[in-house]
């Protein structure tokens, strides 16, 4: 069967300098599967209209549109739906759970520290925000976890993978959210092996 | 191929009264898969010792022991290696994705607003906590949600499925956390379809 990738270009609903959106421009990068960016500004309520809430309830971006009828939320769920089958999120049940624990942990106990701490920094401008102190406490725990991890593999679920890619995209610009990687070498080789892969990509910076 | 758990229990680090966890025991208990589960008190310091940090860098639970040297961490990666290949995460790829999406949206919109919120009232016994507002409001978003999803189809993805036991696991006890669930008439419906999936069980209240 052919894949659905290829009879019909899919769309994607994103904010180029979104993390979240930067990891299904890279996975479809990365596949070589051909797309078309619509891109959101949510400044603007572009994803609290009628319309794009009838195509995502959530009301976030990204958003996956497969076909006329059809749209996919959650980043890393996008991710798992276009990599499923490819290199990317490969091997026995063991591995390819691996990808998702990392998955899970990136969106649980990294993705609300590092990018939220990038969010308040780079789109509020509010360096001395409250929340801030926590952020970056919780926020270096995760690396702490990563650090530790990359002491005994050169990826996060054997080969680079979707766990990867999804992990990347904020770590890579988490000096924006006040994090400082140089007590991390392990995480900071990591990102350059990432980075050596064809179709990865650095994201955009916020514009004011 | 014999599948490992019919080889080897498989053992679970859980503490009952975690809908993390209770996931977890549910999976098992509807696949008729054998384990032995190991109660956890993190009140009393056990996620942080050395020999379970060895374990699980995060110091979470649940953690699943597959053998003497392989640990599976985060509640809904530990399903998806559970239920991958049986009838609780089938279809095609777009439906076994969106069993994901749902799974993404429990631990990033829904369970650090409900299960928190619950863990404040429950465990730390504090009503007054200054967080539990903007929690409560969160946490009748993702309701919101849900409720709209379950206007068009009876569960989460498809079948029941992995996706319907995360969700469910915060949910039918959001009472504990001070939601209240009487707007929410389809939600409710679909707690009860749950509950009457063989092996699909309620969780217990925290002990003081």
């Amino acid at each position: 069967m052919m894949p659905t990738s290829t009879r019909v270009p899919h769309r994607v609903f994103g904010t180029s300098s979104s993390g979240n959106c930067h990891k299904v421009r890279m996975t479809l990068d990365i596949l070589g599967v051909p797309y078309r960016w619509h891109e959101i500004d949510i400044t603007k309520g572009e994803t609290r209209t009628p319309e794009y809430l009838a195509m995502n309830p959530s009301g976030q971006v990204p958003l996956l549109q497969i076909d006329d009828h059809t749209w996919l939320p959650e980043s890393n769920a996008i991710m798992c739906y276009l990599a499923d089958g490819t290199h990317l999120w490969s091997g026995d049940r063991l591995q390819r759970a691996r990808a998702l624990q990392w998955m899970f942990f990136e969106q649980y106990s990294h993705e609300p520290c590092i990018a939220v701490a990038r969010f308040i920094r780079t789109f509020l401008r509010q360096p001395d925000h409250p929340r801030l102190p926590e952020l970056e406490k919780r926020g270096y725990q995760a690396l702490d976890v990563m650090e530790t991890h990359l002491s005994r593999a050169p990826f996060f679920a054997g080969e680079f993978s979707i766990a990867d890619i999804a992990l990347f995209a904020y770590t890579h610009k988490a000096d924006e959210g006040g994090f400082e990687l140089t007590a991390y070498p392990l995480v900071h080789a990591w990102l350059a092996r990432c980075l050596a892969q064809p179709g990865t990509s650095e994201m955009p910076a916020p514009t004011a």
